[in-house]
């Protein structure tokens, strides 16, 4: 049987990083600047992050959490003052080293030479480090704390090989950071905002993820545990979609984070820091998308709903026009996840199937389409973005209006649904390295060939063995599960003893 | 009669400008960062700012604009494209000169040499040029226009001397930036805009403005004409607290954003911009503080309402407690101007009094307070921050629910009154010079007299007079108003002929 025609060539199965750029381009979400590594990130991409942005800033806030604003820049200085932390985040990072432009004498600009600093300023990779020196001068007491506050930010890291949204120079992400009085505190905050990105993960986004905590070996660098969300997209790669770090007093004793306690004595303060970023974006993309472009989960979708009139007749039109204007109007004053639906209505001179094809690309849940036939009749042509094209219900407008809310709710558990489908199919428990490395290797090596999965095996905790693995298979460990249970198991690599298995994968 | 003592030391009559500090730092909204020229905004003032986004960015999506993100970086060669832009904004701005740190062999960090960029890139002061390089790309055709696109982000212009939220070198910022296919259509977005502006100053900080377009000499480096709004604060200076720029066809032809017109000719497209900072922020403060702090117009106020529970005694403790409680969630069910009403419970454990006094200074606009014997007699403690803070009414708690949108409304709709009886009262007509030295001139020079206002004065339309008045005075033409009728007089400086008033004032 051929295969039918689809919006994005090549398809998933073709080329799965090319089909991801042509997704991208497709649904109009981003673009490269000319300012290597840093993205474009157009209206509809930007309306998703606005979307992630709403909903996540309602989860912060509802945790106890307050957005404030800490500089751009950060002194090279400061960045010194963490030693592993430095490691990680010195080594690829925007520098700045003048504040001031002069002609060149050659019809160009130059930087002026006097206007060189004494100290350069790093761009912020992430603010551990400047933020830590803020805290230092507003904690005193334990009075002073918790101190919880979020960020929301550019940051920049420079990138060899940048992709869109997954990996670009300049990045939007939020921050989190926090000061406790006790370790105990500061470990039940870094739990809680993971918890917060596991629902956000399930509940806005449709994704099923995997919890845990990282190995030593892929740590933030100064965090004295990482926990992160693990997603699987369709190519069977891992994304690390969010990470809550427990910083311990590494930070604080960095920064002189100090206060005087019940006890009163001076004590280091206990610090977590936890972000996600439009990295989401791609996720969500390469997690749901089809060979017809993205599908949205409802709760980020820019419109949740589009109207397409078809009324190719002058005759006709204003009727058309008129009654899409009234659908959109009672659709708009109904809500779903506690927000007015979101509905553009596309009045826009182009045919018909232009814009639909236009609107499948971009991933709107809901379309209907309103021709003249149809108000005769009484029904809309409704059609759901997570289901074949060609599929249409024919519903009046008060049936349609009355059950959006529900239907929209539909749409987001048969996204989780084949999302989790998709990962528990290629979940498995490996025992031996012959299987594991069979697991890993595409049966032909010359195809981009979809292969792999999650594979939960057993480790026998070391970084020699972890090394290993990274460098033969590029299969790193993305996760200890936290539901991981203790049981007595052999290392799937070194075949030395293990408490417990984890979660290999290959990832973005 | 010995002055009631304030909140704030010293009082604006005293000395305005550290009262402004002061009041900064006794509403805890920012403060300055160990990075020069660059403040941490706190989570009461970045409240505020949340709240400005929320209307502002409501306003810009009812007239059809999108929001959207360009980078952080323009690449050096860009800021040269356009002669005047260049002229204004290459002087003084962050130059990223390396992308990678190394070692100083001495324990601290260094930019790696070997990590130069073979082109510098400037941290965006404003984004026309890269943004212009992206629309020259998206615009093909007349169809393809209009691009009504906005941005949040931040931006940096270095500041030798730095003023929490009225001028940093790094500010937080929107910036619409359009294309149209007609000149006419580009001043109407322009004024579409500023419209915007002046209705969002006066609905939502209860700010009147005046209205109108610069004199060529304050022009944005590059328009054709700006037009910006101008508020009067307490020492009666003037604060640009928005602009909106008609840049004609000069970005688009050094950009190159091109289209074929419906006549079918290659055509350069007609861009705006147009943004508010920050800056608002201190503007609110400056316009309508008194001397315990800040008074918050309530639709820009973090909490609209605290509720203060005075319960000493442990064994009433809970009843109060749990009558705060019942009171903040119905109070949470209604709404003020579309959104849900903002109510803080400040269950800390301080006195009553010293609570009380922190809401006063950040500038709350409605407290309440409730003990023991207010739950006896069935009513609040109720007092409003924009009356003096000895006045309370005792209404019931049904009493005070059903009144709160409107008592809101009136708390804005005073403060409204307020700025507005102190602008026309400091807005007057000068005819000749020596009234027009005297207005900008303080009495006792020692002293930093709060003098002057706004001058409505002849001008001659000459840069040569504008300069004069600005070194002389340091006054300037804040803007040629709107409203400003066609009448014959002469130039309050020179003498010679002029069409009609401007308006002078001092600024920020």
């Amino acid at each position: 049987m051929s295969q039918p025609q689809n919006a994005i060539s090549p398809r998933r199965d073709e080329d799965f990083p090319e089909w991801y750029q042509q997704v991208v381009k497709a649904a109009d979400l981003a673009e490269n600047s000319d300012v290597r590594g840093c993205m474009v990130i157009k209206p509809w991409g930007y309306g998703i992050w606005e979307a992630m942005q709403r909903g996540l800033d309602g989860l912060f806030k509802a945790t106890g959490h307050k957005n404030a604003y800490f500089p751009l820049f950060i002194p090279l200085s400061y960045m010194a003052k963490e030693a592993e932390h430095v490691e990680g985040f010195a080594k690829e990072c925007a520098v700045v080293t003048h504040h001031r432009l002069k002609s060149d004498g050659k019809g160009g600009l130059m930087p002026d030479p006097e206007s060189q600093l004494t100290e350069p300023l790093i761009v912020r990779p992430t603010s551990e480090t400047i933020i830590g020196a803020t805290y230092a001068k507003w904690v005193q007491s334990y009075r002073d704390l918790p101190i919880l506050i979020n960020q929301w930010a550019n940051v920049v890291r420079w990138e060899m090989r940048p992709r869109v949204f997954l990996r670009t120079a300049e990045f939007l992400w939020q921050e989190g950071h926090t000061a406790h009085e006790t370790s105990a505190e500061a470990i039940g905050e870094t739990e809680q905002m993971l918890g917060v990105y596991e629902k956000f993960a399930r509940e806005w986004l449709a994704l099923p993820v995997f919890t845990g905590e990282k190995s030593a070996g892929e740590r933030f660098p100064g965090a004295v545990n990482t926990l992160c969300i693990e997603a699987m997209v369709q190519d069977r790669k891992a994304i690390q979609a969010g990470t809550s770090h427990f910083l311990g007093q590494n930070f604080a004793k960095a920064s002189g984070i100090q206060f005087v306690s019940r006890e009163n004595k001076q004590e280091h303060a206990w610090t977590t820091s936890w972000g996600v970023s439009t990295r989401l974006i791609g996720t969500v993309i390469m997690a749901h998308g089809d060979d017809d472009g993205v599908i949205l989960p409802p709760r980020v979708a820019p419109s949740q709903i589009v109207i397409v009139p078809v009324a190719p007749k002058p005759d006709t039109r204003d009727a058309v026009f008129a009654a899409c204007e009234a659908l959109a109007e009672k659709l708009r004053a109904q809500s779903y996840g506690g927000e007015a639906i979101r509905v553009e209505l596309d009045k826009r001179d182009l045919g018909g199937g232009q814009k639909s094809w236009e609107w499948i690309k971009r991933g709107v849940p809901v379309r209907v389409e309103i021709g003249p036939r149809d108000l005769e009749k009484g029904t809309l042509a409704v059609a759901r973005r997570d289901r074949g094209h060609k599929e249409k219900s024919f519903p009046t407008s008060e049936e349609f209006i009355a059950g959006i809310a529900a239907t929209l709710q539909e749409i987001h558990d048969a996204l989780l649904a084949r999302a989790t489908a998709l990962r528990d199919a290629h979940t498995v428990k490996l025992e031996t390295k012959e299987d594991f490395i069979a697991f890993f290797t595409p049966k032909n090596k010359d195809k981009a060939e979809i292969h792999g999965g999650f594979a939960l095996a057993h480790w026998d905790e070391s970084a020699e063995t972890e090394t290993e693995i990274k460098e033969a298979l590029k299969v790193t460990i993305r996760c200890i599960p936290f539901d991981s249970q203790v049981e007595d198991g052999q290392c799937v690599w070194s075949g030395r003893p293990s408490r417990r298995r984890v979660l290999f994968a290959k990832s973005y």
